[in-house]
């Protein structure tokens, strides 16, 4: 990295690398632990002709942030459990009139009003299922400022490439870290710029009919040509359509314009894996302390490996299948009741070897949980 | 049954078997496919001396549900789709504060406005997984009348001896069917009245503190003991703890009460699985076209067997992989992208032995469908 | 049984067991937690005309009580950790000449003086290894004072059969435990006599030539016979031999006695085996808490057996790999490192499946422990 | 090799060896076939101002060891079975207190005085279980005279490195036996000195306080500080300590420090081992027969190979089932009745291709013995 070197949290981090990304809208309303990405935006967007309200609730939120970004904006809003709760509607809105927008949820403890100013990892399978019918989603994560950086510019590149609501579902511990940071220099990362339509004015346009590689031109709204936008099953106009034929191509073109891409939106780093007999996986801030007692173990000559997952969703079943099938252990660390281990159970083709190493009371998962559950499917006991 | 005969909509009968269970309460906002019963409560209750208030929206009815459970009254509210993501964080919130409570999701296609007026059962992840934050939850549905009636006086039962939300999913075409049900008797069916603390005014009475039993006596409130309810982690008192173990304590109660009685919540139906060599799981009103297929291959000699449930969450996953062990294929019938067919997945010993056979363009599945399926997976092609 | 009602420590329980199955000879030295066993010993001995002794130390307690065996008493030592380290020499040489007698270790934390006052179950191994050379042992335990009452009869009557020393195990929970206990009538339990020999005075008497059942008759030393003891290498005269032949005869008769006989030797109770998908393995008190969580997961549906052992040596590895052929895991619950988990590896055929929950910081190890290990080998974390 | 040529008894060799890493106090109480290093020590410590004491049993023998390493020597004693058995309990002692010395077991046939003149490796079990309580320990062996001499260097080197006892178990025919082997030049091998304390008089010096290494410098007994010494369960400063947490924290440390050194620990040779279809494992003296049937069988093109263990405990269990992983035979030859055996079955994943060669009969184990038990397992016969 050549750039800019800063020492920032990653609220702060979050919203430096949305400017970078393009990021020209903001509306939100404040929440533990991701205030400080509202009142991060709401100092910096003026700063570069961006706008930021801050709403009345997440509700009103998400929907500005969907108006917004019809009308040509790169928007975003960022929350924590409660709100993000309250947004599922618009999420799913975003979702069946394939709206491009970035969705942050800084993770508390939950359910609930919970723990809010804990960290826990505990909505990632409400990312994926949180709103109502049958979708998919993108929801990224990172454990570290200058991956935090990056993901976040990917975030708003998919969110634009595939023309939907993306999630970054990081958590109370990386919010509020403090760390060294590199701030690209411009160029350096790729920005994908919103895909416009070319079809001329006055000329009919289709909002939903995809172009041959599948993505789908967009016209500002408001701008030069005139069309309808509904959250109910629709034809190429974006017109309310009840033909089972169209239904079904609809719901298929939604799903499978992620899930086929997962291989393409999939985010991962390895660490030690190509003799690993014990694979941990890991994300968000809990790969912190699983890569600690890799390279701890390491150390002591025995095998362990880790994937850090960078994306969550779409989940990426043939390559954890892949990566994991030398493994005599898998072991999933996150700071939840074991909502990506449910995941890598369904990807992997032996689910028995796959263990938990968890907390979920509000305190950081350290080297020394993830050291007791090894010790135990080891069969050391204590 | 040696009630009364009658000729009921699905969507009438979930009323019916309501104030049959002691319903109370209702607020809500109409929405199809599940107006008929907001429309069919508004008459029935103000004839019990129940209330039932119309609301400005999905949120306030279910935060007016809560309010109302905890002065004592057996409340319900019922919504489709989107309204249930809406109800997201109130759900949570009666979750966490431990309300009992009854939300009925008569499910259309989704996601987003969807399609108000098909049939579908794609909300059936989202009912588990909806509000953020680790949680567990009791969903319950049915595929016929008669049954419809004894489960929705089971969901106001579970909700009281839990204290807990209890959904019932049901879908489109049970919500709007006519068929012959036998309303039971009064006492002919269980119901379960509210545990009330024995404690006296003037005492210290603890709203969270659990019997031997496991259960907790609660108070009206308003009535005799001034006590805290609370979103936020608390203690026995209700008021807010951030202590770790006090937090671990807690969301393992909240999960636990449920998941450790998920044989005895389990409600399913069984039809030839004695010898079963194909094993058709299916729910709602998909398992009435399993049931017919199910009966018209075993009329030719073929070692078909139905796994209806009605139990949806918590899943029955040991249950469901025993009833399966000596079956050489497993097909889930659902409605959706094959929500419940991952929990079998994650349920049974040889995942790669289960199929799904789906429709999701808004068309009720037929036997036909199923068969198609069938024939592919024994090798007979189309 | 038809016997008295007693309400008693298991140290004294110990004592009475040993009095009903014969003693008249005890020899020891006091430490904790054992001391009651030599407090009881001294009231109830005078009163049946036997002899007690307070030795100077635990290596002439050992050496006093195999004499008094040699001279046909039936004799008895106790202490605990330290103590048994101190009598490893005196065993083995207990085992060469094979004196039948019972050492009781009532087991506390260890090594060294490690813990005096809290139980542990850390010397299983040592009671099979301390002394050196090769050799076999057998030794007993118990979690209730009704088996503990029955298995110390047992002790006395192996050692008689089998012409060898017999370790007792018990910890300081069932040492110092107060609980009910039926002291059996007389005649009620079988009662193993001393085989002496019928070789009449003056004629051959061949101390190390067994008869036809492999059993040697013995003759009180300084009576009607004499004849040679030794720790050495000896013939059936026992006098020293160097001959190779003569040395593997000997080394494989003083091991095989025992190991061939590890059926008969065998004591266990099994609980809920029959379809058991999960097998605890646990011995002395330990038991109780494996005890306590089989039932409350069977009263939930979970398929959860528990092997008692009350022989922990000779090891029954054969039967162990039969009862747990079907389980998918067996956890071994034991207050120490995983010491019997050793030979359940050992044993059965899939070794990876065993895990273990133990305790070793001076706590009894409680149902909650176990469960926290069943979770987390059930993948379920915390 | 730069040093002195010399042709020496082993039992010479190790007393040699000791001199080299530092040896200046010896206590001890001769016992065939070990009194050779009493003899020399007797005579060559007095030319170096080291203490040599007779003592009066081995009990006072270890206890003098102690006590001479706590004011600051390198202090060894040498024993064979019997006088092992009585060291017991002191050697639990010098764990528990983390006294460095190093005791020397040159075994004969057990159990009991057993065969004082010959050879046997009967005591490998009792050097890992013989003293009571959890522990581990670190046991060290060696085939010949040149490796007698490093190895016991490195027992000296370790016993420093992890404050802890160290057994050296040789065997009678390593003992007994002259060979050739050069005295390394002084320099020439690492010594490890004792890590004293940077703490000055009059500062709180915390003996049980390890550095950030793990390591605990220690501080002549009787010099500038005053601190306690207990057999009990103690904290930092050496005082008892009933608290359960350090009790686990003690247990794990005393474990650990050496069980996750186990890659550090680990002494072993290996031949031909690359593409050995067919791989010994023995020890002693016992691997002499060993590498000569591996290499006479290699001359005619059999792939056989021999891993030669110089570490026995703590026993490399990660390492051994590595090596033996693609072998389809494992033949573990040694002179008990299959004490390395039972490490070699838990170590690999299929314990079913482990067979054993042995002596137990006083005979040190030939070529010829291993290859009659080879022909067997090649379904060859006799």
């Amino acid at each position: 990295m050549s750039g800019q070197l800063a020492f920032l949290q990653g609220n702060e981090v979050c919203v430096e690398a949305a400017l970078y990304a393009g990021l020209d809208f903001y509306a939100g309303y404040p929440i533990t632990p991701s205030t400080e990405i509202a009142e991060h935006t709401a100092a910096r967007l003026p700063q570069i002709g961006g706008k930021y309200i801050q709403m009345e609730d997440e509700i009103s939120s998400i929907c500005a942030v969907i108006g917004a970004s019809l009308t040509g904006r790169k928007a975003m809003t960022a929350t924590s459990g409660p709100g993000f709760s309250l947004m599922q509607e618009g999420l799913g809105y975003a979702m069946m009139a394939e709206i491009p927008c970035v969705i942050v949820n800084v993770m508390r403890g939950g359910p609930s009003t919970g723990l809010p100013t804990s960290p826990s990892q505990g909505d990632v399978c409400q990312a994926r299922w949180g709103t109502h019918g049958d979708h998919s989603i993108i929801a990224l994560t990172a454990s570290n400022h200058q991956d935090l950086f990056s993901i976040t510019v990917d975030a708003f590149n998919m969110a634009e490439t595939y023309r939907t609501p993306v999630v970054l579902l990081f958590d109370e511990v990386i919010g509020h870290l403090r760390e060294k940071v590199v701030i690209p220099a411009p160029g350096e990362l790729t920005v994908t710029e919103r895909l416009r339509t070319s079809v001329k004015a006055g000329v009919d346009y289709h909002p939903y009919l995809p172009r041959e590689d599948g993505r789908l031109p967009m016209s500002d709204f408001g701008g030069e040509h005139r069309y309808n936008v509904t959250g109910l099953y629709h034809d190429m106009w974006g017109f309310p359509s009840t033909s089972p034929e169209m239904i079904n191509g609809l719901i298929h073109h939604l799903v499978d314009k992620i899930e086929n891409s997962v291989n393409k939106i999939m985010r991962c780093k390895e660490f030690y894996l190509d003799d690993a007999r014990i694979v941990l996986i890991s994300y968000g801030s809990a790969a912190r302390s699983a890569l600690h007692i890799v390279e701890n173990r390491r150390a002591r000559g025995e095998r362990l490996g880790l994937i850090e997952l960078q994306s969550l969703w779409p989940f990426p079943h043939d390559a954890i299948a892949e990566k994991c099938e030398a493994a005599e252990h898998v072991i999933v660390v996150e700071m939840n009741l074991g909502q990506i281990a449910r995941e890598v159970r369904l990807a992997i083709k032996h689910p028995e070897k796959v263990f938990l190493a968890n907390r979920v009371d509000g305190v950081f998962i350290t080297p020394t949980d993830i050291k007791n559950v090894l010790r135990i499917i080891q069969g050391r006991g204590v």
